[in-house]
């Protein structure tokens, strides 16, 4: 670890220095309050909110630094690793910016939609860097707009690299990350929160400095916390973060030094030397200096979070943060799905059930929302869905490449009953016949969740007679919110849900089932839907039917999962087109494969069911039990 | 029942003629989906609405007819009346016009404000009589312009009485009931629902009837039956209703008889005449005819609905209801609350505890409330409760006068014990030490609710302590809607409760419930206040704590009843101010009685507690338990 690099994040103190630090202010624009409920208040706050009331409460918090993936495929990777690197409770997440690569475009690759994905796919809160040497104002103004429209919060402002090996000073140009901070102050008042970067042992160029590199061989939380104190002296007061760069192997490490035109300290490079060909002891050493580095630095009271510079890696960040105690991976969740960071849905607190496998979908095909009415439900009929049309967006793409999903989902269909036989072995766990396991499906590109798996005996025996289950969840009466399979919210509440079961099937199927139906019909809503939108509902009035809520202390009633009619046809074209999108396409056109799908897509029916009574045992498995009696 | 008059209610199909009848359009301006749960379909239906629906559905219903009283003190007792009619579920009342009573002005007695207060504070859907002769169009406009505005949305269109005993048309003048009907529509659209009379055995008046005359012998469900069938040959298309008249006595017979100029059939003549000075044997007679003659109506198949001149008067109608079957005393509500009829506030689906004794003061002080987002509550920050200065308001007045309150709240006090003596006989039922039952309080207008019935031991005992409870209620962990004492709303659903205990207490119990409540922090959350406005709570950022809900079947969760910090403050001068205005003023200024009470006012505080865990044991009695012994 020898970077000693800082962050400076702009608080709403007094801090008016106009060296690299920036200048908050008081009122925040943006602090109405919300007439929702609050779960959660973190969502509501700005990252400088959050920040101050850590350092209140003596809570010590991690961020973690990720640079724009070079591929496509890598940046899929990255997303995967933005949801398990957030699942440890980050403070925020930031992604770096490189003048060369296009970093503002709206290429998949781009620092700017990284960030975005970041924020309003992964929920993560996030800082966006940008530079400004050699560039126009308006490019600068560009790329702000665009951060603030994709629902950025938040910009790490910098100077960047000289293009050259020569500095030179353009006149009315950007020339200090100064510069940068006074124009984004000047452009859009407070609403972003800035941060900058200091160098507590002196930044390498900066000639005044000089005399400091002479401490560059003490101890670098020394020196850090000396930086702390001088700067605190001439009146820095905001929140001033250690980066945290954990020795991850060796070349890493010489390609960081010769980057940022540090030195390593003596003592380091004694140890690495004799093991750099070692990269797992390389990586062990790396993770045991950080630890005890990050110990003294929290120890000292001073430093209240420590950001790491992950390289886009997991292994050596998560090391050390579990180490320290500051992995937080809380499997109770504040809502029953995952929220996102764009500050337009910071009011979202209900979303229909349908996308609960897919819902970086809903929030695309929901991205033009205006409104998300008191994040209530309601009405949904006003605002429209997104085009079904970008199934190659990256972010909604299978993780899997072809040749996998063509082995789990058979290289070649002999009838619907293969298909069924797909469904099984996703549901069961099981290797398929040709010895491959099924870990993911059109509509789930995640193995089966745990709740699920509480009602995995009844939906193996449902699928393998051709009740293709794609969507479910038990029923529960008033279990503690903190219960660790269905609990969600703060502690102290309790949560509920009505049985919900979706599924695929066909018309013969779907005639029996109306005939059960029809017994049940004051205790089960149901839509049954083909892909021509022919519809058969008993749900009165296109009204939404609450599936899931929680009662909390001193809260209104939180509702944040519904069965709703009308999103429910929305949602029947997209399930239906993955048929064929994700599935039917994998075989040659014309080809009996194909063609089984093809038949299914244009002849099955998709049907939902909700059994009112919570209280009571879960009826719909009767209501399969009694339609494949009707049958036989 | 003599009266042969019927009325004629303009419906949604396209009945066109010019006559009696008006006319009525497919499209409702007022029709636009409504985004709340709609658990009462009636609320949301135009009049003419909810009588095409039960024509379709077979469903037989009744109206009520009623005038304006005289005096203030009559008003009272009919709107008392209101209530308890309203009970046996009439499809609407309506409120006659006369013309030498100033309908229009805004007496406490004008048939304006009796309508007005039928509609907003008893919450019944009503029917406005209207004359126009006589009256200029601006008059008429005038009085339509404040029945949209007090939220009226039924207008009777009369021709009203000549003045003088000559009938004389007045040239641009209004004539005819439907020179009136055509002026409704022309300047108000279809906002309004038009009611006509019409005479089956012709108008008494009408020349081109004469020869009808003849037929005043027949019975009159015949004649009745013939004129349906007149009016269908000639296209009328639109529900006709009979209106029926119990006869209740031998004077307000000759007086209808005289006033209508209708004439009694011979065959009532001779049974009454020998009866004449037996109130209670014309009564009988009254009733046994009227059941008679409406079952007839009835099982003719061509009548759906049959509308009461009830002469303000209770006992016949409702014996004639109840031995047809139609008098729906069903103890189930819509919602905890009785829901006003005001087409603003349809989608109102939820209320703060506070005034839940005192629902019409409640409805007064948001009268100017333009919304009720989304029918839910959210912030109450925003819209402002309307003044407190009309004590004197007539609906807001006590039932009982001065010297009937002197007699349960004791002619004299002899200290705070007194005032808990009240209290306690209130709850318990039992009568005071001067023999006299405590039948009401200032914050409660009406005995005990059932519900809160259920908490009277506990109750007792508190009061007799200095605990004055105002308002409570038991928790309640899903029970079902249909629950005859806690239920409401559709069947098939289960409703909750968090339990509630709101009292006035003296500082000195405060200061020891706020030690206790200090180990019931995460399970309590108390609001506690005095007259000055000093409030200690432990509720989170002002956010309303849902204290009443129901899980209905394809439905979202409904939550109808919240503890709202801001609107306590608001409920917190009004309870304060009662002990003034009802109870010290009762004693002379300057007298000990008074100044107990005022001392009370002064010094105490208004405390309500919520306990969140409604599935376990109600803890709220525990904490005045521990309270209690605490001071010991």
């Amino acid at each position: 670890m020898v970077n000693e690099t800082q962050h400076t994040c702009s608080a709403s103190s007094s801090s008016k220095s106009d060296g690299g630090s920036s200048s908050g202010s008081e009122s925040s624009k943006d602090s109405s309050r919300c007439s929702t409920p609050v779960l959660d208040a973190d969502r509501h706050e700005r990252l400088r909110e959050k920040m101050r009331r850590r350092q209140d409460s003596g809570e010590k918090w991690f961020s973690l630094e990720f640079f724009p993936p070079r591929t496509a495929n890598a940046a899929v990777n990255l997303i995967s690793r933005f949801d398990r690197m957030g699942a440890g409770g980050p403070l925020f997440i930031d992604v770096t910016w490189h003048p060369a690569g296009d970093p503002g475009s709206d290429k998949e690759t781009s620092s700017m939609i990284i960030a975005n994905t970041a924020v309003n796919y992964c929920g993560l809160e996030t800082v966006l860097h940008m530079t400004c040497c050699n560039q126009t104002k308006d490019d600068i103004t560009g790329h702000l707009q665009k951060a603030k429209r994709l629902g950025l919060k938040n910009i790490m402002a910098l100077r960047g690299d000289p293009v050259g090996e020569e500095w030179e000073e353009e006149v009315d140009g950007f020339n200090y990350a100064a510069d940068l901070v006074k124009h984004i102050r000047n452009e859009f008042d407070d609403y972003f929160d800035i941060c900058v970067a200091g160098y507590p042992t002196g930044h390498p160029e900066a000639e005044s400095y000089e005399a400091d590199l002479r401490h560059l061989k003490e101890k670098v939380f020394a020196a850090f916390l000396k930086f702390m104190k001088d700067c605190q002296a001439i009146g820095i007061t905001c929140p001033i973060i250690p980066g945290i760069f954990p020795i991850q192997g060796y070349h890493s490490l010489r390609q960081l030094v010769k980057l940022s035109k540090l030195e390593v300290p003596q003592e380091i490079k004694d140890v690495i030397e004799p093991i750099k060909d070692n990269d797992a002891a390389i990586r062990n050493y790396g993770v045991e200096l950080a630890v005890s580095m990050c110990r003294e630095l929290l120890d000292s009271g001073m430093v209240h979070g420590l950001h790491f510079y992950t390289l886009n890696r997991e292994v050596a960040t998560t090391e050390v943060l579990k180490r320290l105690g500051m992995w937080k991976e809380d499997p109770r969740r504040p809502l029953p799905w995952a929220v996102s960071a764009h500050p337009k849905r910071r009011v979202e607190d209900v979303r229909p059930i349908f996308w609960a496998s897919r819902p970086k979908s809903y929030i695309y095909r929901t991205q033009e929302w205006d409104d998300f009415p008191n994040g209530r439900w309601g009405n949904s009929s006003s605002p429209a869905f997104g085009e079904l049309k970008d199934y190659y967006l990256f972010y909604l793409k299978s993780k899997s490449p072809r040749e996998e999903l063509l082995k789990m989902w058979g290289e070649e269909l002999t009838g619907e009953e293969s298909v069924f036989e797909v469904f099984t072995c996703y549901i069961t766990g099981e290797p398929n016949k040709n010895g491959h396991k099924v870990t993911c499906m059109p509509w789930n590109d995640d193995p089966l969740a745990t709740e699920t798996n509480l009602l995995k005996e009844q939906l193996e025996k449902v699928n393998r007679r051709g009740i293709l289950t794609i969507n479910s969840q038990p029923n529960i009466n008033g279990k503690p919110s903190t219960d660790p399979i269905v609990g969600w919210g703060p502690s102290g509440g309790y949560v509920f849900q009505k049985a919900y079961l979706e599924f695929f099937t066909s018309s013969e199927i779907v005639t029996a089932l109306l005939k059960v139906l029809k017994k049940y019909e004051l205790r089960v809503n149901y839509h049954i839907v083909n892909v021509k939108g022919q519809n058969i509902t008993n749900a009165p009035d296109l009204q939404p039917n609450a599936v899931t809520w929680g009662i909390f202390p001193g809260r209104e009633i939180i509702q944040p999962t519904v069965v709703d009619p009308v999103s429910f046809l929305f949602w029947k074209d997209e399930a239906f087109a993955l048929w064929i999108e994700q599935w039917a396409k994998l075989y040659e056109e014309e080809s009996p494969s194909r063609m089984i799908i093809q038949y299914i897509h244009d002849n099955y029916y998709l049907v939902n069911l909700v059994d009112n009574d919570f209280p009571l045992e879960n009826c719909l498995w009767q209501v399969v039990d009694d339609t494949f009696e009707l049958l036989n």
